[in-house]
């Protein structure tokens, strides 16, 4: 079945000795070339649906534009692979920020690996939201039922927004970054507040997803996976809470662990 | 337990409503900033081993090398995560290459994605390596044995180099490129044939990885899990078998089935 993300593709099959042609149902990966005023910006690769909201949580996250309305005028050829995006202000669009390290003396040590970009627009956060850990599984297995995509292909990312009771939006990418700027991007076109919004992911918590997260603004990352050891550094002091392994009635809490909360029996 | 690759972190486990403060072996992820003739050229955000390979490997990749010898002198500051290379000859670190995406006029679709760097590094394979799919699964099994992180952490990616009959090297890194990067350092410190070697990869076959297996010169690349459909379209292209999936007598051929081969029932 041809969808907006995978398209089925001719395969040879093998099983168990017998040879076979099949047909599989294949993630679709194309490329998006981002010129801003005209000038070239970057290519990303990424699953072909919801473009206009990954550029625009792109642009932000790479602090290019700080609100929606920075935007003039953004055009998608979907067919070609190209954004152009027209902005009111003539933007610095440098790259020394993005592939720089920043090499600070007096932070933490945590913080000197930072991009300056990074140092730039990641925000500490300030959320009053708590979770019990039966609603981090909910969440989760929200998340999960809405993505069948990763069942037909066995190939996405998967990343939703959530309030502190349900599910309010999910979005999938072959890149896991660009999964985080769908979201970033839908809040920013629509004007979500998101200091008290739950980000669950479905891959790994990296120091690239935990610095995505803080750049959008919430202050709890949930994920089906293990975090890294820079993650850890990065939440903690960026005052995100970072869960770990949320797989039924088991969940690691990783970093600020008062957020989640539960009357249970500590042992 | 502290190793190369991870290291114990403080947690706070909940296990079916019983909280309690526990330690987690947690993945290192550390940044490493590569110098070459005393220009910052780019920050990789990797895993703490075998770093010489992947600076090799990448620099290789890259196109700033073509051959080992090409590095006059390679100085690890690992504790600070700092690589100083001196090439005999100045590079060209222009960063246009790697960014700017090559629009072919004249080429099939799949071309029109690769990188101009891509386009000038990745090889048309020339292999006459064969495995039956039970070998294609023997490979697989001993990639996976010999990656006992994963087990601990839940947070690499292995990469491994067998000849037809065994395995010969793998590695593993929290970011898939990385962990190829360093198996290509490899061949290109020690002088090995690639040609008829086979990649063997844990995670998703994207048309990063597959560019990468081109650079590095291999012509079959077997996955635990799927491709995309770039991904599908350059092994198309750079005459490489594609396989994904295998699993236990399981396994999906992509491209270039004829390298695949046993005397099975064709249904």
């Amino acid at each position: 079945m041809t969808s907006h993300i995978s398209e089925p593709r001719p395969i040879t099959s093998y099983r168990a000795g017998v040879v076979s042609a099949a047909a599989d149902t294949i993630v679709k990966e194309t490329p998006l070339t981002i010129y801003v005023n005209r000038e070239e910006f970057a290519t990303m690769v990424c699953s072909p649906e919801h473009l206009r909201e990954m550029v625009v949580g792109f642009l932000a996250s790479e602090g290019i534009i700080l609100v929606y309305s920075d935007i003039l005028r953004l055009e998608l050829d979907e067919e070609s692979g190209f954004a152009y995006v027209h902005l009111y202000k003539k933007p610095n669009l440098s790259f020394s920020g993005h592939s720089k390290r920043f090499i600070g003396s007096c932070c933490g040590k945590s913080r000197q690996f930072y991009f300056h970009n990074d140092m730039k627009m990641a925000k500490t956060a300030r959320t009053s939201a708590q979770l019990s850990p039966s609603r981090c599984a909910s969440l989760m297995q929200a998340m999960q039922e809405d993505s069948e995509a990763f069942h037909q292909t066995g190939g996405v990312h998967n990343a939703a927004l959530c309030s502190t009771d349900e599910l309010l939006l999910s979005r999938m990418d072959i890149g896991r970054h660009n999964a985080l700027d769908k979201l970033y991007g839908h809040c920013l076109m629509h004007h979500w507040s998101v200091r008290d919004k739950v980000l669950v992911f479905s891959g790994r918590l990296s120091s690239e997803v935990l610095t995505k997260a803080a750049k959008i603004g919430v202050g709890i990352v949930l994920s089906k996976s293990a975090p890294t050891s820079l993650a850890i550094d990065l939440a903690d002091d960026l005052n995100i809470t970072a869960v770990g392994f949320v797989r039924g009635d088991k969940l690691n809490v990783y970093t600020h662990c008062e957020r989640i909360f539960e009357e249970g029996v500590h042992s």
